[in-house]
Parts: C-alpha cells; structure tokens; sequence
C-alpha cells in the first residue's frame, strides 16, 4: 500500500499547491478561523470519515479515519492560523486580507494534511488501526488550540501523534528531527508595583516606584544567570518597563511585562520559584506592593527519543527521490502548542526544509518577506505518509 | 521719615488687601501675564517714576525711584505669575481663571510692593539713593523671569536686593531669615538610551535598553550616596522611565527624566560631573548610546550672610508692633529664581509668616486650598520697608 | 570675682601649658588611663572637694565644688583618652607611649579643665550653685565613657553642661558655636550573608554568597539616595566585603562590616528602619540567611539652642584680650559622646580655635602630626569661665 | 588480528588492574609526575618503538608504533596526574601520598592505554599505519600538558585522535559518546579596582572600591542572562571578593577573581568581549582604575561528529560481551584539555562507564570517596582496540 500511497500522492502535488495557495490568500487570525474552518470541512463532505467540527476553545476540526484492520491509532496534527503580519513577499497568491498573512507555514501545513488525508480514507480498508487528522485552529495565540483539544478528550484513544512545521534552514527534499526537548516552553508575566508618588525635591516624603522597578530588573537578571542549569536554555527578558511619567513628580506605581522561556520542565520550575521569590523579597526590600500576573502559556516541546529515532529511522532508510537527505535540527527558541500534545502521549514534531530555490539567506517564519519551496509540501505529505504506513501495520 | 511710611502703609492696609483680592481672582500661567502686567503698568502711570515695561524674557516690569538725594541703590523684586492648579480653596476671591490659581502667594507679594513702591514715590526726597522695583513674571516654570532681567542689566548699579516669600510655617507677624545657601538649585535631564530591539525569546541578538536603563537608574544612586558631602542637599529623582512596549519584544530605546537638586554650588559641581561620568559608562557597559540633556534651572538660593544679619538684626531692633517675632528659619527643600539676582549682587531672601488665623495644619504653597493669613501682606510691607530705611539713609 | 577669676587664669597659663605637655608625653588608650586618672586625682588631692573616682564603665573622675550661695548646678567635662597613633609631630613634647598619640586635642582640654577647677575651687564661697567638673574617659571607643556617667546618675541634679573641643578651623582666639544639632551620630553594623557553595562551574547547585552581598551593596545605596531627607545627613558606608576564596569555587557565605552616620534623630530611625528593612528583603530576594549585629554607638550630639545663643552672647559681649572673635561653625561629620550628656541636660558643646601660629594648612584631629596652638588653652579656660560666671550668678 | 587484539587484551586484564592500583597507590600532582613518568617510561624500556620522554612543558611521554604497512596515523591519549585531595575511599590501594588522590581515574586511563599498546606493538606488523601512544601529564591545571604537546609538534602527521574518560554515570559495559561541543571550555579572571579610601563618615572625599566591585557583579550578570545565545552555555562566576577592611574606612581597593564556562567558541567570543566591556565601562562609570587578567585555560572540547559517528557506529555493531551498550551521553560542564588536540586535529573523546557494583549513588570524579568498577578498565582497552582496528586498516 505504502508505495501505492506515494503515487497518489505524487499525482496529487499540484492539488496540494493549490490548495495552500488558496489559503495563502485568504488568512485568518487565531481564533478568528471562520472561512477557514469551513473550506476544510468542505473539503471532507461526503467522504466516508466520522468529522467533528468546532473543536476545543475554536474551531477545530478532528476527522478520524477507521482502518480496515484492527490496530493502534495514530494522530496527525496541522495548524490553519495565520499572524497578523502585513504581507510584503513578492508572490502571485499574496495575501488578500490586509494585514494579516500565512507567514509561519501553516498554509502548506494543512495542504499537505488535506490531501494526504484524503488518499489514506481512500486506502483505509488496508491499514491497520486508526489516523486521526487533526486539523488545528489557534496556534499562534496563547492559549492555543492544542491544550482544548487535549482537554476535550480527542487524544484519549491515541497512542502517538506525529506532525510537521516547515522551515527555511534546509532546502526542500531535507527532513529534520530532534530527539528530546526541542521547542522553548514559554511564561508570561505582567508585575505591577504600587509605591508612592511625591515631588521631585523630597524623596524622603515618597518611595520611589522607578527605583524599586529598577533594582527588580537587575535582580531579575540572577535567574537565568546563577539559577538556570547552563547547560539548559532560560530567559527572561522585561519587555515593557510603563514608568512614564512628570520629570519633577517621583513615580507612584509602575507595571513590567515580560516573557519567560525555558527549554524543559525544570528549568520552569526554577525559573518559576525564583522569579516568585525575587517579586516576594522586592516588596520587603523596599516596602512595596507587588501585583503579579504569571501564566503558563506552552510547555516546552519534548520529542519522545524512541520515536523521533523511528522517524529519522524510517525515513533514513526510504528509498524516496523526494526525501533526500534525514538529518538532526539543532533546538529551537521559539514555542509550540504541540508541546500540549506531546505532554499526553509520545510522539515526534519533524522539520520540512523549504528554503525557496536559489535563496541563499531566506526570511525566517513570522517575516513579513517569508516563502517556502512549494516543493516541500510533497516532501510533507510523503514523509508524513512513510511515517504512518510504518508506524501502522498496512498491507 | 521711617515712622511717616509705617503710617502711610498701616492706613493702606484694605488697599493692599484688595490689590491682592484682585490679582488672587485673576491669576495667569508663567509667560502669559497679559493682564497682571497691564495691572500693574496701570498702577504707575501718572506716577513720577522711570518705568521700563517688557523686561527681560516676558513681561516684567522695572521701576527706578530715585530718591532726592545721593546714596546707594537696593532693589525689591516681587514676582507675579501663578500656577496651573485648580483652586479648592473657599474663599470668596477665588480665582476666576479655572485650572490657574495664585498658589504661591505672588499676588501678596505683588500687593504689599505696589503700595509701598508708591509711598516710596511721595516720600523720595527724603530718601539718600535709589530704589529700583522689580515686577518680575514666570518665577514658577524655568528658565524663569529673574536670570533675563539680570542679563538685561537692571542689576548693574544695584549695591543690594531684597525679597520676601510668605510661607504658612509660622503666623503672620512672624518674620524669618537664613543665612548662606537656603534654597536648593535645580538642574533638569532626559536621557535616551538608544540599544536594539529584537525578540523576547532571542536576548543574545539584540541589546536591551530596558536592562541598560534598570542599572543606570541602581548607579545613579550613588550620586547622592557616594558622591554628594552628607553635609550637603543633592538630589536625583527620576521621574519617568518610558520604556513602555510589547511583552515579547526587548526594547530598542528608553527615555528618563529626571529632577536634580542641589543645596550649593560646589553639591551642583559634583553632581554634575558624577551624572555624566555615569552617563558615559553605561554607554561603555552595555554598548549602547546616550543622548542627555542636562540643564541648569535654578542655581542654590545664597543669602549673603552680613545682608541677612543686617535683616534680621534691622528687624529685631525696630520697635513695631506688627513685627512680633523675627527667627531663624530653616532651609527649604524648593527653588526659587531670587537665586538669579543674588548670583549677582548680595542681598537677602526672607519669609514672611502667614498661617491662617485658627488654623494647626496650613495648607502649604502649591496646594489646591493654599491661602493666607492677610495680616501678612502689612508685615511684608513694612518689614521691607524698614530695610530700605536703614540701608539707604533717609531723613 | 569674674575679674578675679580671668587674671588667676591668665597668670596659670603656663601651669595649664605644663600640664598638656605631661600628658601629651604620656598617653592612654581609652579604658586603660591607669596613670592619667591617677594624675588627675592626685591633682585634687587635699583640695576642698567632693571627688569620685573610676566613674562608670572606666576610670572616669566626678569633682563637685559646691559654691558659698545657692544656685543652680552646671557640669563641665573634658575627656582625657589617647588614640592608637603613632605621633609623628616633630615636637620637644613628643608622646613616650610608642603607637599613642593625645591627636584629638583631650590632653588641652583637662589642662585648662584642672587650672580652672582649681581657680573655682578657691574661689567657691562666691559662687550661688555647684560646679561638676567631669574628667571623662574613653571618648573615643564606644560605648565611650559618657554614656555609663550618666547611667550611674551624675548628672541628675545637673542644670546645664558645657564642654568644648579645640579645633584648628581658626586660630587661637576664635571661639566657634553651633546650634542645634552639631556633629553626626553613629551605628555599627555587621552582616552575614550565608547561601551556600558550589563548583564554579554549576552555578544552579549552589547560592551565590557574593552575588547576593553585591545586590545588597547596590540596594543599600538607596538608604542615602531615597530615603533620608536631603537637608539632613546621613551615611551608609560598607568598609569591609570579606569575600575571599577560590576563583572557581561559588563562596557560601560573606561578611560585610560598616559605618553607619546621621545628623539627627529622625535620620536615624529612617536608617535604622531602612536598613534593617533591607536585610529582610535580601533575605527573601535570594533565599539567603542574613545575621545581623546593628548597634548605636553615639547619638546624634544636640546643643540646646537657648544654652547656645547664651554661649555666643556671653562670649560676644566679654571685653578679653584672649577672646578675639566668636562665630558660628559648621556642622560636623564626627561623633563624639559628649552627646549623650545632652540627651539627659540641656547644654552646649562649642569650639576653640588653635590653628598653631603661621599655618595655613592645619594637620587635622586624628592626623598623627596634629599639633595645637598652645595660647588657646588659655582661651579655653577663660571662655568656659566666663559661661560658669554668667550662668551661675556670682558675686 | 582484531579478534586476536580482544583476546591479548582479555588475558592481561588482570595486569591492567594491577598498573591501575600501583599508581593509585602512588598519585603524583599536576607538573610533579617525576616517577609515575618513570614508571610508564620504565614499562616501555625494550620494546621496539619509538619513545620521546620530557614532552611538551612536563613530563610527557610520546611513543610511536610504527605498523607494517602504510596507512593513516591514529593517536590515542591517556592522562596521568593525580589531584590534591585526600583520599577516603576505603580501597585496599589507598593513596599513600598524604593529600594527593588519583580521583578522576587517570590511573585507570594509563592502566588501559599501556597495555593496550603493549598489544599493538606485538601486532604492529599487521597495522597499516601508525599509532600514536600520547602519556599526557598535567591535565587537571591550566595551561595543561596538552597544549604544549601540541605545539611540540607531535599532531603534526597525526589523522585522528581518540581518547577515553571514566565516569560514574553508567555501569561498566557501557560506552557513551556524544557528538559536537562536549565539555565546556574555560576562563579565569582577576580583576584589581582601584578607587579611593577615606574615612566613612566623608564619602565625598573618597572614591568606594567596594560600592564598584558590588556594581560591577550586579553588571556582570548580564553576560549570561542578556548576552549569551540561552541555547548555548555560559557561566560567569565570582568565586572571590576580597574586600576585607575596617567598618569605618572606606575601602581603596578590592580584589575580584573567578571563572568563566563556555560550551562553544562563538560563547567564548561574545563572554569575552562582553566581560571587558563591563570591566571598561566600569572604569568610567566610576572613575576607577581596573586591572584585569584574563587568561583562556581550556576551549570547548568539540567532538568531530563524523568520528563520534565512527566511534558509535563501530562500537555498536561489534559483537563483544565486555561491551554491552553504547548510547549517548549529555554534554558535560566540566573542562579538559583534549580539547586543545581536538582544535587541531578530528577526534572524539568518549566515556566508559565504571559504577561501581551495587552502588546507586556514585561518588563523581574528584569526590575524595571515587572509585571504580575495574571491570571497565578492559571495557577502555577494548573499545579503544576496536576503533584503532577499524580506523586503520589491520590484516
């Protein structure tokens, strides 16, 4: 069946491209999918798959595909958000919604998916087990998609979930694993400190809230500097210091907001106690309120070692013309919502090279100039297909 | 002559008391005194004095009473313009400009001078020398009234100045006196730290300003801790930290703004050169770039110390029943533009006592429901009048 | 018997210059002035006089000369302690105690101090009150010997209390005055920091000591810098940062040890307050154990400022060849116990003028070339007679 | 000749665990290994190689096995100094040099590596190529033996390098390796701060070396927390701050020294740059004078990852009861001084495990109580066997 699946996909490339070109076209912001949403589900009417729609905290969607035989279940995920980032690449399917555009991918994510999804309900009576496709909203904006899905149930009966991002650091026909912690897991925090105001000329009368504001920042910079394992990645970076004030009027309260990264599970949990206790110690340090907002937003990404080896394994050993070169990826800074789904079952999140033909420095995701080799779409849709047929018994 | 003007101002008492009545309801902003300048042209004219209108860099207004025999020349300086304070005080007088009000007393000031400028006028040939009166506009908002009048050259032929400020730290008939530096000067700054910004989760690509700022503001406290004789006033407040942006990008650029104060020159000297050296460093510690703004507003306030003995024991030794105490007050915290004038020529800054009858807790200048005793505005008149007796000789 | 007095003093000047020369050859550390107490005793010896010796916590000498009249009580102290320094004015007179130096001046004032006893002893039967003449030792090392004097009551029945201290900020024939509060009081602190220790290289093992002490450094600057009010004094010095250890070792624990000055009461209960304040927050800011020893030594030294103005007066309308001029001083950044008379009896503690003849640049107190001019013990005596006579009525 | 080699090897693993405990027995320190050089000088006295003693800036020992025929030249290393530790293992063997303990296991290292090339030497013949036996001294103090080797010359016509580390993380069997940066390198720093002393009560007439010092660490932070990549690792660490003074004397100068960790050389560049740039900018800052010392001891040690594949690879497919797992290993936070052979030629250093049996908490390298499985010493010889064997060609 495996090399029935990759003819079909084959054949099915330019669908595939046109299908992302449409979305290319027609972006929309998480947790605003409506269009989106709709043209998938269309996509699946009258296909013999039970379809759910308005999946988690959006507009999900989860189409599981029963196989002829009896065997494991295995999910795919591909996110369908865009960012709200004005197009400026220079593309015949640019962007038709001002101001918003499919700068990370998520188009060619959801091309791929869609069709591969179609050719496995087409080969279904051949495999062994169930493919869950799930097709999701929201993943660019905290909370995410991911964790309602979660929480909804929908991988209760899963026992690996696999799923790709596109990124221009390899060209396309380059497929990339990391074993492992493998995406950053991020906080947020909002601190506002409430001291109180005075005249310029008579500290003595106030307690400065810009000073007390100051000396938590470079207290803050102990946390990754002496807390952190090194050889785990943390930050904590203040991104807004709001202390604007009058020149001559020492200011009553001011609020810090920032982002918390962390590259596993204990590096949060440091990095979480230590950013509490010196809030904590600010208040007696300088006779201060302290207001803090502290959330979670994605863990980190954590790739389950044996089936990340299973992945680089398997297509290692493809004879595949399109797949030409399986190599490790080195960590990544940025955050993903399927963190939330790798803290529920194993699985691994792989890497589709698809730096644009002849482009020696591509634009990275979230660029407003960022463009993929449309090649890789196929490369999605094959790897993802070998990973399915192997991990599934099919005939 | 000194008993003939003691009558001639004790029965122009109500006089004075409306002047100030009507000045109170009609304030207007520092550089903006249309009306209170044609006010007190109007007053002089017909008058047998040499008045020059439009001094310096707004509207003051400079009287020359030359006495009907040879001396020595003093000048009286009453400043006139108000604040921009919305008026809670209950009084039936009260300030008819919504948002501006004559917080600070200058309407008293300008009332008890005019009078006793006025009486100096009929009694000039009794008097050995000369009396110049300065009207002086925007003492309130720098770069002030007072430093252009000087640079006009009103001051060149004047042997002595005096003034006086009504503060509610004592009851009317109180009259005090400091010698040496009494008014702390003040310098102004803003600072911009140029660095770069880039994303909250990449800090090694990018430069953050807000880190830069944070520890700025932890050395700047070394200026006053460190730096500064404990024997000495220094000040550094800073007032705004505009470093207000997104959660998840680090800052390319901070603003602050600072108030510094100084209790004499050698305090203004090292801060000065402290701030900059600071500066300067934080340039070199974190490889950003500084763009400061440092002004001079108001110097330290220098009471010549035989001129205020010769006030304070002049006032001692008259025998006058509206004169009941004369002490030594404290230093004060503010500034105050007379500084200007005894940069150039010695004199004397002195406080004429004005706490509401009944009253334990007054409310002090610059506050919404500021207002004084009018008994006060009697004992300015005569207490300067006193002074100009005995330094000038009089018949 | 004023007259009387001044000539009995002028005609034992060189007594009183041979007095200071014995002791300056022969100089004790405070709390063991074995022989200088003797010599003081043995001095009083069969004179007409109420004398206790080893007064409170050392050898102090408590000389009560009760007048002929009734009267009121008045107490004079001079302090008779060395310091460990190691002479090194080229005088005939130099110090025998190798490494002991009388460089503070306390060998004049219990010259003047016995001739002048001596003199009022003789002349008792005219005086309406009681004279104390306190000979006090140990000024110079708190708790100092004041402190245990008053403790052990001998001040209970005591009016008023006068002292003075020679200083070379004039010459001989200046008298100095200053009202209010007049030299700064002082508090020790030390601090232990105790994290714990680790390998250089794993920083998130262990709990940085010295990072811990660094911000603390950083905060306690803020004491000054925010806390105080700028017209009064106050200092914050941390003189030790006992961090030493092995480069690659994290340190486990540092002590810091400091100085702590305020002009007044009120500055310091602030520091007090602030300081302590401080190390509680360290404590939380950095999960560290803080051990903290924080004791006063000297209270902030207070002249009555009626008893002042009486000394300036006095002194003012004296016709002495010996007392030329009669000024306001400066406040003073030192410490001295004398203080803590005044915080039990209204007083003043005032200065005597002894630049040595034709220096321009004094060697100050505590220099070891300090030296005196010696005409000013004379001044000394006769000064403080002049006070006894005026403030106990004499016939 | 390879299964020949395993079984040579196999028959003289008792003669292995002999060396190893006779220079237990016997630990020399870093740059003082007079008769352990002997010793190993001593082992090869008649056979028939090429052996250089007195190597590099110690007592090095290089010896080269010429094969039969032509081929690559591989070099293999084994370390040979002990530590300043007093042993607490309680071994037969103990150390019976008094505060001196072969703690991190280079007597294992030696133990092997003799008998190892004891094996190769007999089977020379079958080699095509040459061995390089390198006995390296001085690998636990900078500047290391390693370096001078290197500049000695003796990698010039050198291939590949291989070399092996007992630790305490696996139990014998198991082999780790892990590829790219492995160790981090490291540097050390002093830093003298120059200011001014003074007395503690006038801090305005000295300049704080403390306040600087405790500023510059808050500064310092910021290298890690701000400007190294939070994937990569940095450490800076203050191990000592010595700034031992008297509480009231404000401190002149203080002394800094510490330790700096990089898992790269693109960490090392930016901790380098960043360090003087904090320690430039302080100068200004506070107008002080530094004098730094920064000296680089060991790089990051960077394993090719082509022969940590190499290495891998081959030690997985042999089939060998002795070696039971190979898998890979984290990177280390620790230094070592292979990384300057492996800055010049391709290499790879990997780990043996050698937990002791029945232990479950392992004491680590350089704890007084290490110890090892020695069953991991033919684990050491034959892994090293087989990489020589496959590296060059052997009949």
């Amino acid at each position: 069946m495996k090399e029935k699946l990759m003819k079909m996909l084959e054949k099915r490339e330019d669908e595939m491209i046109e299908i992302r070109r449409y979305l290319h076209e027609n972006p929309e912001l998480s947790f605003k999918e409506d269009k989106t949403a709709a043209y998938i589900a269309d996509f699946y009417k009258d296909k013999d798959v039970d379809l759910v729609t308005d999946v988690g905290n959006g507009q999900g969607i989860v189409v599981t595909i029963k196989g002829g035989k009896q065997g494991k279940t295995v999910a795919l995920r591909a996110d369908f958000d865009a960012l709200p980032i004005t197009e400026e690449a220079d593309v015949p399917y640019k962007s038709k919604n001002e101001g918003v555009m499919h700068a990370c991918g998520h188009d060619a994510h959801t091309a791929y998916l869609l069709v591969l999804a179609d050719c496995l309900i087409q080969l279904k009576d051949n495999i062994h087990g169930t493919v869950k496709i799930i097709h999701q909203h929201a993943e660019e904006v905290p909370p995410g998609g991911a964790k309602s899905i979660v929480e909804a149930g929908f991988l209760e009966d899963v026992n690996a979930i696999f799923g790709i991002h596109v990124l221009p650091m390899a060209p396309a026909g380059t497929v990339g694993y990391h074993s492992g912690y493998s995406f950053n897991g991020r906080a947020y925090f909002k601190l506002r400190i409430q001291a109180s105001g005075g005249h310029g000329s008579s500290p003595h009368k106030a307690n400065d809230a810009i000073v007390a504001g100051s000396y938590f920042v470079t207290a803050a910079q102990t946390v990754v500097s002496r807390r952190v394992d090194p050889l785990n990645a943390g930050v904590v970076t203040i991104g807004s210091f709001d202390g604007k004030g009058s020149f001559n009027v020492i200011k009553d309260s001011i609020e810090l907001e920032g982002d918390i990264r962390f590259s596993n599970k204990e590096t949060r949990e440091v990095i979480d106690k230590e950013f509490h206790r010196i809030v904590n110690g600010l208040e007696e340090l300088f006779g201060v309120t302290c207001e803090l907002t502290y959330k979670h937003d994605y863990p980190p990404l954590y790739n389950d070692p044996e089936l990340t080896a299973f992945v680089a394994d398997t297509l290692k050993e493809v004879k595949d013309k399109d797949i030409k070169e399986v190599k490790e990826f080195p960590k990544m800074a940025p955050s993903d919502d399927f963190a939330y789904y790798l803290e529920t079952v194993p699985g691994s999140y792989f890497y589709i090279g698809c730096t644009p033909k002849g482009v020696e420095e591509p634009y990275f995701n979230h660029h407003p100039k960022f463009n993929i080799d449309e090649d890789a779409i196929l490369v999605a849709a094959k790897s993802v297909g070998h990973i399915v047929c192997s991990y599934l018994s099919v005939d």
